[in-house]
């Protein structure tokens, strides 16, 4: 088994190949991953039955299982994924400013690879596909470590993925994955400075906790979400219920969904009955006055309001003032998505002006906060941090730039 | 003494006023800091020679008391730079893309203040004006740590802006000097997150160093420079002599001088000896082949190549292949600035492609390596690493950005 320094060693020599590698060869090599992984099928499937087969025994909770499990269609959109990504513009070479100094330096900031990304997942197989084949495009060589219990999965796609690297004339260590899935092994990415560019854990908040409080690899803070809906005084309440029912239940274990509910004091009494009616399902968590409202509520702790549920329950908070609303906001949210409902305009532009979150909505879902819905080709994940990259991630997250200078002979005077 | 948290709080508090405070208030407060420091002049100049007498006193190197003192010279030096900032194009709210989805969502991408900069930095007084006012103009809050030997300089000139910040009508913990300069206050500064939004160390190597281990702040590494020289085989040799004098000699103390140089063993016989005349006072430390040119020569020990010297030194390595060239800069390189010096188009290519660092040259010398010399308006510090920002950095670094969404009741189907 290769240790994390060799295989972060050996991505970064193929990095180092990539930097001189054109867009025709990079989409021949995902062209050519596609159609291994087609011819791959059977075998992959059989591996992550296997996978499935031990996590069943070992009691994973079903929906953590339907997230291991790869079928035929899934892999069809795995496939289908890499073919977007051929389709999409290079974000390599492209220039982002320049100019010709009086002195004659021609100067030009141009977009390049990062190098080696670092990316730490958890059950789900598909992220080792999607991940390395956008970092493939973007020329950065990956070193990808899995969730234990999906290892035979993620192996079989690598490995699958590598053949397909040999064959398209590319060194096979571009796509690296670890086989070690213990602690020590994400501990020794978030060590491995000067080998890994930067690092992207994909999964729970507290994988992502981990890396926070101990990489010293440069990271990308992806995907935890307090979302928060703030229904306003003037907030037309059909649209208010409408957004939170589809904040809340179209898909509650993503990071974009609803957690935090928080409502003008002057329509609460008829906002609140109406929703608890609309969405039976969810289990609501309100303050005093909103169990005042509705007496079957639960009562919140001052944990509820921080906390990401990624389950049917939701905070519940009443005010007075469009200010205590974004004061609520600043306190408990995760800097990822909150909405206003509101059909004043002067409570909307203040809203969005100072709510300090990656995405800011007037009157629309939360649940808007992805790549795809935000048009862009491809997503790595959504950024909660705020240097480098914030909200949804697309190809041009995984570069970085440089300043390509050409002189005659120019010095300093 | 405020502690660093409670600063770190109000500065947070000023950052939230700031959101909504438009360009004509940032300039006004800015001309009044100018003002303001030109009227205060006597009393900073005071408290500066106090510091410098206290610094002599305790045997501070004369580079060192160069960089404390200040002269009225130098405070209208400092009063030019906030004048220059108010000329500076406001980088908030610049929509940097936006889009309408088909379902009628408005996005857009807007610049917006990153909230709370930390600053951390050393002997050089003026830096707490500098760096106090770009963020000012970029709406940002500070809160600065300087040296415990500019203590008192420091605190004059912050107290000096923070009444011209009252007179604007702005908060005066928009800008927060802590009086702790011991080790601790640093510390305490980088555990702040989630009050501090990014931290940005101006120093020695060691406080970058001690910065990016330790910080669980984000923040941008700056300015280590071993910045290196290659002279091709296909080098004019009169412009190889007067770029490297220039980059080694000009100004041997700042991060972009240059620290090691490599040369082609086919020109390595005409060249060294005639830059051994050109710039005498340099002390050269070679490879074997190297001294065997010139005899006079120090041996380079491993560690000469990695160093960065800040002095009248320079590492010397011969090599045979514009590759091998590469791969020892690939090896000893901060990723600040390396030159190429050839006359050979082809090997120019290969050097800007494979060269990993945040300005790579052609014919010319590292230490344009600048704001200021690339056209910036005003420079925050040159970033060797990778996220976020790299090269030299202008306002632009200083902000980071949201997505704010317009809709009419959209909900995610």
């Amino acid at each position: 088994m290769r240790s994390i320094e060799e295989l972060a060693k050996a991505a970064k020599r193929s990095s180092e190949v990539l930097r001189s590698v054109g867009t025709d060869q990079k989409n021949q090599a995902l062209a050519a991953i596609a159609s291994q992984l087609k011819e791959e099928e059977e075998d992959i499937l059989k591996a992550n039955s296997e996978d499935c087969e031990k996590a069943q025994k070992e009691g994973m909770r079903p929906i953590l299982l339907d997230r291991l499990k790869l079928t035929p269609k899934r892999i069809d959109e795995m496939i289908e994924g890499v073919d977007r990504l051929i389709e999409l513009d290079d974000p390599i070479g492209e220039v982002l400013e320049g100019s010709t100094r009086p002195n004659g330096l021609e100067i030009r900031k141009i977009r390049v690879p990062f190098g080696v990304v670092g990316m730490i997942f958890e059950a789900r197989p598909n992220v080792a596909v999607d991940a390395a084949c956008l970092c493939l495009k973007a020329s950065d060589a990956c070193l990808l470590r899995g969730g234990k219990e999906a290892i035979l999965s993620t192996t079989a796609l690598t490995e699958c993925m590598r053949r397909a690297l040999v064959k398209s004339g590319l060194p096979e260590d571009t796509i690296c994955l670890t086989q070690d899935t213990s602690h020590e092994s994400a501990d020794q990415m978030m060590q491995a400075k000067g080998l890994i560019d930067v690092l992207i854990p994909r999964g729970s908040a507290r994988l992502i906790q981990t890396v926070v409080e101990n990489s010293k690899v440069p990271f990308i803070e992806t995907g935890v979400g307090n979302c928060h809906i703030y229904v306003d005084e003037w907030a037309d309440l059909d649209k208010a219920i409408a957004i939170t029912v589809n904040a809340k239940t179209s898909r509650p274990s993503v990071c974009n969904a609803a957690e935090s509910l928080v409502v003008h004091s002057r329509v609460a009494g008829e906002f609140l009955p109406r929703l608890v009616k609309a969405m039976p399902q969810v289990t609501l968590y309100g303050d005093g006055r909103a169990k005042a409202l509705v007496p079957t509520m639960e009562t919140a702790s001052e944990e509820d309001f921080g906390r990401e549920y990624l389950d049917l329950k939701m905070s519940v908070r009443i005010v007075d003032t469009l200010q205590q609303a974004i004061d609520h906001i600043a306190k408990y949210s995760t800097g990822h998505s909150e909405t206003i409902v509101t059909e004043n305009l002067k409570n909307a532009r203040i809203f969005t002006s100072q709510v300090d979150s990656a995405a800011v909505y007037v009157n629309a879902s939360t649940r808007f906060t992805d790549g795809g819905q935000f048009g862009e080709g491809a997503e790595i994940g959504i950024s909660t941090q705020k240097l480098h990259a914030r909200g949804p991630m697309g190809i041009k997250a995984l570069t970085t730039t440089k300043f390509v200078v050409w002189g005659d002979g120019q010095i300093r005077l």
